[in-house]
């Protein structure tokens, strides 16, 4: 069956029913580390970049996914509403988005991103290179004027989805979506009602 | 710094102080497929294998993680608590124990996980082909005698963890736990501060 989308509306509406919950705004993310195993974390939502399905992720350069991306470029989003029991699992490829794009259109989502941030988050990019042993308890304290454009560290990241799979445990239905492309080059949907 | 498994107690902590909160007991588990891109679903912790710090998860043999966990056997669960904002990143080799095993006391492991879960639990290992096309609206009905030991379909995996990653983004502070083999071959702990 053909669709248009009908999982990005899935999340749309999970995340309307649970907006008054901050957790929900929050996925686990999985790679593959450069020695083959995988490697998980929780990141913040970021909104979908313009309309598109594809969906945006903030990173320090420093930490580990940079590189893992780089090398690897797939990635699967595990997202679960714990309040309406809802999973989705996006699997797709990740554009991985630092200063040093050669792409000027690239470079000014990922300024407009820095500028959707908080003064708080922006100023995370400051801090010790995160990972690394933490030798003094000294707390940091980091200046930074607001019209300053996205620092070195700050890395956007837009996966484009090509497989999610949705899980609802409260009516126990899942779906699966796959999308495909065109004879003129376009993506579309297709899903199918599989066991949950 | 050598420490006998602090990370243990800390998920312990964690778990004691959400416990009123059923969704504590997930996690998100994420493997290598086939393909090798990333794969990360939910799952349920069913506790520590006897006070061992190996972490026991069931699943179903017909489900894409059985056969991924039997050719890379690798995964990485990453387990947030929603209200004490504590993360366990927990990286390590999976056993994956179905009824062909050929070790008495792991099948015997594997009998009495099976016969802690609820009957509720016990018949989903009757239900449809998970993932298959779901064609039919009809309702499944099973039946199953308690006394029935584990099904062909019920799996056991135990993951062996060999690093663990704990950050609490209430305090801003991180810990990484690296387990090494001492010269008598018996595995312990080291841990160190690190940047969150």
């Amino acid at each position: 069956m053909e669709v248009t989308r009908p999982w990005k509306q899935l999340i749309l509406r999970a995340l309307e029913s649970s907006s008054h919950l901050q957790r929900s705004s929050y996925f686990q993310l999985a790679t593959v580390g450069s020695n083959g195993r995988p490697s998980n974390r929780t990141v913040c939502f970021k909104g979908f970049l313009e309309d598109s399905d594809n969906i945006q992720i903030h990173t320090d350069k420093r930490r580990r996914k940079f590189e893992e991306l780089k090398c690897h470029p797939f990635a699967e989003i595990c997202w679960y509403f714990t309040d309406s029991w809802e999973q989705f699992r996006i699997n797709g490829r990740v554009d991985v988005i630092d200063g040093s794009n050669s792409d000027p259109v690239k470079l000014q989502i990922r300024e407009k991103s820095w500028l959707a941030c908080s003064m708080e988050l922006r100023l995370q990019y400051l801090a010790s290179n995160p990972g690394l042993p933490c030798p003094s308890e000294q707390p940091q304290h980091f200046k930074l004027d607001p019209s300053t454009g996205p620092l070195d560290t700050f890395c956007l990241l837009i996966l484009d989805p090509d497989q999610v799979d949705y899980v609802n445990l409260k009516s126990n239905q899942r779906l699966r979506f796959i999308s495909r492309l065109s004879d003129n080059g376009e993506k579309f949907w297709t899903s199918e009602k599989i066991n949950p």
